[in-house]
């Protein structure tokens, strides 16, 4: 067996849902398990056909599927995976949170099997959430990073990889902490940044006026500041850790910026700019397509 | 006479060409002229039809123009504007520079006649520049501030509020340096967030990778990082005044946002990330479209 014939999802947001959806669709569809804490959205879930059966618990998901995919907010995950596979000794269990140590040093103080277990994160989102959001092209071209430890056996690294490729991702591997790193600086920083801006206007004097002068660019730029207040303290919260230098190294290239500008040093200014304005340029064929989100 | 029979437009970048080819296609379209110190784009603006006539100079410009608007970089409004002026004693000027107050001292110390001179800032752009980026619907339903000062006289304050709702614009009035700090929070210091944020990034180790995890939402939140970097170096330079007082502002709330992850104060993130949320849906509606840039 390499892609699994039952794929159980716990957690039907967005992620989840559009996992669901989009395995559904596949060429070779396995039979797709879901379940959800939240009673409404199960219910949405299946009135909609993107599962094919709600379970009515993470083990019986566990033990009536080959692939469990544990869809839920970041914090949840280790707990509900360490039950996942403590239900079942065959289930391979694998998870889409945007933090990875966080997840795995969770699962490994529950004491969970982790040979059986692949952590991973699909680089794709939205700021919309909920299962009203699933959509079965989100991950159509996207990145997928699965970070298999020493601990993790072929079989589940290639379960797990087949299960994204089915569902129209691109599959790369990297280490836990590496994905941490990266992921602060080209995910979590910006959203911080960006909710950050939105508050510092938000707490001006004349904000309303200041808000209807913000023009395409200002909505671009803070769109992920609408995204899940709670998902994202999560986020930051479990990858402080990575994202905490990568502040500071930002805070450093802020506060030059303004030193320059108030000492008048042009040429600094410039070199700045220039060099963001080259660098993502020169990227911006390895991102994703702008239509994208 | 209030919408004025002959505009001049002298500077056919996007928004000198958008401008023109806008007054072009209006209901009482008035006769266009245009210059511009770069021949190739004068001779584009000619050859697609965006300006009826190319004039050869500055002073011709304001001799056979009613309305004479300096569409060209920051730094060189106040100079074209006070040439403009004593060319010609009957001819109303005005500019869409980003920065007030810098352009009326400048045009000041230069002797322009200010009662002729009618400050001007179309909020609208794009990342794009130049005159191949022109496009007759930039200003559509979009913003365009008047900064006028108490010796600006109605006359010529009506004439540029006509010209610019000819080519579709809302005009409003505002003073300079409330403009000025409107657009340090609105619009400068997004600019220089995106292009640290990206400047930042290629200076880290492993930066085409990081490149390549970039998800969509890094795209729109660095998109205004590929604007024009001699402009924007201008135009913060020339705002450094209002904008030193919002960049330490937002510095605060970021070291904050820092220190309360670091601390483990997961209320107060919190709190940050749902007031930030809140803010930008109540102010969403004041903002512009999403497909408007």
């Amino acid at each position: 067996m390499t892609a699994p014939n039952r794929v159980a999802i716990v957690g039907l947001g967005l992620i989840g849902a559009s996992l669901a959806r989009a395995l559904r669709v596949a060429p070779a569809a396995p039979r797709v398990l879901g379940w959800d804490a939240d009673a409404a959205s199960l219910r949405t879930a299946v009135e909609r056909g993107y599962i094919d059966t709600a379970v009515d618990s993470v083990e019986a998901a566990a033990r009536e599927a080959d692939l469990l995919i544990v869809a839920t907010p970041v914090r949840s995950i280790a707990g509900i995976a360490a039950r996942a596979l403590a239900a079942d000794s065959k289930v391979i269990v694998s998870d889409t949170g945007s933090v990875k140590q966080a997840v795995l040093s969770g699962l490994e103080g529950e004491g969970g099997d982790l040979r059986r277990f692949v952590a991973g994160h699909p680089v794709a989102g939205s700021e919309r959430f909920g299962v009203d959001a699933a959509d079965d092209t989100l991950f159509a071209g996207r990145r997928v990073v699965l970070t298999p430890t020493e601990t993790t056996t072929e079989t589940a690294l290639a379960v797990v990889r087949a299960t994204w490729e089915a569902a129209g991702a691109r599959v790369e591997c990297m280490s836990p902490d590496h994905h941490d790193e990266v992921l602060a600086a080209t995910s979590h920083l910006p959203h911080v940044l960006a909710y950050a801006l939105v508050d510092c206007l938000a707490g001006m004097e004349g904000n309303r006026e200041l808000f209807a002068y913000a023009a395409g660019g200002f909505r671009d730029f803070t769109r992920i500041a609408s995204s899940s207040p709670e998902m994202w303290r999560d986020i930051l919260m479990e990858n402080r850790a990575a994202l905490e230098p990568t502040l500071e190294a930002f805070e450093t290239t802020l506060s030059a910026m303004r030193v320059a500008l108030r000492s008048g040093d042009e040429a600094s200014v410039l070199a700045t700019l220039q060099r963001a304005r080259t660098a993502r340029e020169r990227f911006l064929n390895l991102m994703d397509a702008p239509d994208a989100r």
